[in-house]
């Protein structure tokens, strides 16, 4: 898993050199930044944008279709209900979601160490969810199956950049639509032993975080400028998660925006552009505001393939991400063609770049050894600094190590059959599925798993819807 | 240029929307960041790198080398002379930089509208600089001919997203290098009427602009943390800068600063990763406070061909270019493997890239146009904007248009040949190169250019040399 030749692997050297790499590839749980985020909108621009939501909110308000009970439990809180349509008086919304909703919450993973802290400071990164196909190089593009999403669990399990099992990785086709999500949640449990989605998507009653991500197609769902989906985001995410807090205080809720702008020809939604950036800078700066732990961003593109339509657009979304400050992302490896396809090249990319960013928010050390006074001064001009006693204290961890990068020289890279990033990823991922070694499980736990999915779905015929 | 189907050309529509297209791309000469640079270091953490550029500056010093003329100016002004050794007292750099180097200052363009602004809130960007190799999907690696530099200089001009026509855009390998810098000028001059590095690059007794660039490659001309890096970088820059300065006090100077960090396995340099990232935001938060403009970045990479390497890794240090708030980006097209290859297709792609970040950092629009109110409160919930007033008034500007990203459905996308990234940059340059019209030039002018390259050439015999 690193850019070295084969040849340097044999011998002793090379053999330490793979334990010092195994070791500097350690899990961290997720990320806690140390850079203060990145600010698009001013105190004005922001407080401006939450009074255009609150008359949203007054004016227009949400419509809540279904739930007679949603509706009573709204209206009972000052609400102005007609039909289905909920209107809010200014400040009702912010009033209750700062009553209540925490700042930040702990999602807990089977294993202690996994379990992740969602707001603040930390950001979770996690995989793709929710796509009907997949792809690799060496099959195509296809409809998404159970093994599919047991490698991807896998992978993600396997990826030190990773810190969150994900959801639906990926859609498993194979499997009856009722019962797909008990053969989902066991990859989750016995595959990983980190945090799964399916936690945080239970319902707010049983004390479970609620993601309120307003999904903007900027100039289908909201008007096409950056102020106006803002507004309208905050809006509505206000709004979910008002009813969230009415239902239980202090239920965890998640400020979420996804925002695309559009192709104005076709009409389809685009990604890694610069307006869906601004609107993430804002989104993040307005739940800081509100006090809640914000979700957005990921490893988004159009690309169709994991080539450099995908990377840049994928970049261009990531480090907003990153230096917007968001707490907890789904998405962060694996998306191709705006979320249809997951792919598995895509996915060991995006894990690499999820790794570099996990050193990115450290900063700066300005340690005495971060400084590096003595070891400047101890050289003469002209004097390299390889063999200085900073150098070799430090290099093992100095450069973060790509697995993907070929850093070598053209001819060597064209003896090494001048593969593409992509070339090399497909050779990654089966790398690790075959190395890959499942979390212990208690056995008796793992069979009544097994015992409890069998029952259930003798329970039930098999449907597709 | 745009990513709409062939057969979408046809007709009034698709005619009046080339024209609107045409309009929207037009060229700006270069961008004006309306958004406040982000910081990696607190002020305290800034002083202590001044403070150890400061200690390197006195105790090592710097060696002007094969100059004695140098010598006696620094002598004369203060500084410590042992030999070819200067050392300098502290403070003394920074007083006499901030005393007469300018915040800013003009380059001048043959076409005064393209003539640029160096420093402040602007920024610049200029294609690749100085590769002996080209590369394209056609011929792929070789050797860069003038035929090339040519090519890389129309392209430039033809972009609207760069505002520079560069330097030596590749190296024109078939000419001799005694003659070169002829052929060279004057494909600057003829080909395009934007500013040319060359005169950048021109003595600062003539008061023309000199970058003051230390490389380092971190690990091996300096230590492998940031903060030791960027106390140097910013030392030896000081020294230099200092000089041009004591030579012509006002003359223009630009602090550079291009880092690379380091394979520890190979010591090959590699590029778009965190450590660099981190180095360039510092190094801008040192020019600004020093009061000089600030050159970095680009859209560097270690990747041999344009794939997803090449533009993760130039994502990930165009970001940094841009909202560390350089002023003046070599390499912004173009750059592959270290530098030593420009591709075409890369050039297309990064160009591309260039022109999001012009709309980015434009920020939010919070006019009342930009707030959107009226158009949100117009709408019903459940009823979609496209057809809204306010959608109508905005779309042709609503967002950025990627002449590369393909984002039609997967069935489209294949119907159209399933083209990568590259393969669509392919078409873009060979279309923009037989579609190039060079910018008009006075017969005359052109006459005696003509005149002058070939009585200086025939003024020497060829020479490798």
């Amino acid at each position: 898993m690193t850019d070295e030749s084969p040849r340097r692997r044999a011998g002793g050297r090379a053999a330490r050199q793979a334990i010092r790499l195994a070791a500097h590839a350690e899990t961290i749980p997720f990320l806690t930044r140390k850079l203060a985020p990145f600010e698009v909108l001013d105190e004005e621009g922001l407080a401006t944008i939450e009074e255009n939501a609150d008359t949203i909110l007054q004016e227009v308000g949400l419509e809540f279709r279904g739930d007679e009970d949603a509706l009573k439990t709204l209206r009972d809180a000052g609400a102005d209900v007609q039909g289905v349509r909920v209107r809010f008086p200014r400040g009702m919304c912010r009033q209750i979601v700062q009553a209540s909703a925490p700042r930040q919450f702990t999602q807990y993973a089977r294993n202690p160490e996994r379990s992740v802290e969602i707001g603040g400071m930390h950001t979770v990164f996690a995989p793709n969810y929710g796509s009907p196909f997949v792809r690799d190089l060496d099959k195509g593009r296809r409809y998404g199956t159970l093994e599919d999403f047991r490698n991807l669990v896998k992978l993600t399990y396997a990826s030190p950049h990773l810190h969150h099992s994900g959801g639906t990785v990926c859609e498993p086709v194979d499997i009856p639509v009722n019962k797909r999500h008990l053969d989902m949640v066991a990859a989750h449990l016995r595959l990983s032993d980190s945090v799964m989605i399916g936690a945080a998507r239970a319902y707010a009653e049983a004390n479970q975080a609620t993601l309120m991500t307003p999904f903007i197609l900027a100039g289908a769902m909201a008007p096409v400028t950056t102020a106006g989906v803002c507004a309208q985001t905050l809006a509505e995410a206000l709004g979910g998660m008002t009813f969230v807090q009415l239902v239980r205080p202090g239920a965890p809720v998640v400020l979420g925006s996804f925002a695309s702008s559009m192709s104005m020809q076709s009409g389809a939604p685009t990604f890694g552009t610069p307006e869906p950036a601004l609107v993430l800078y804002v989104m993040a700066a307005l739940a800081r505001r509100l006090g809640v732990p914000f979700r957005s961003g990921g490893s988004l593109c159009a690309s169709k393939i994991a080539d450099a339509q995908a990377a840049y657009e994928s970049a261009a979304t990531l480090q907003p991400t990153v230096l917007g400050g968001v707490n907890f992302v789904l998405h962060a490896a694996g998306w191709l063609e705006g979320g249809l396809t997951v792919g598995y090249e895509k996915f060991v990319m995006d894990a690499d770049q999820c790794g570099m960013m996990a050193v990115f928010v450290n900063g700066v050390d300005m340690s005495e050894n971060g400084q590096a006074l003595d070891a400047i001064l101890g050289n003469q001009p002209g004097v390299h600094f390889l063999g200085t006693a900073h150098t070799l204290a430090n290099f093992e961890s100095a450069f973060y190590r790509s697995e993907i990068a070929d850093n070598n020289s053209f001819e060597q890279w064209q003896e090494d059959g001048s593969l593409d990033a992509a070339a090399r990823a497909n050779r990654i991922w089966k790398k690790t599925l075959a190395e890959y070694e499942a979390p212990p499980i208690d056995p008796g736990v793992d069979e009544a798993l097994n015992e409890f999915i069998d029952r259930r779905k003798a329970s039930m015929p098999d449907s597709e819807v």
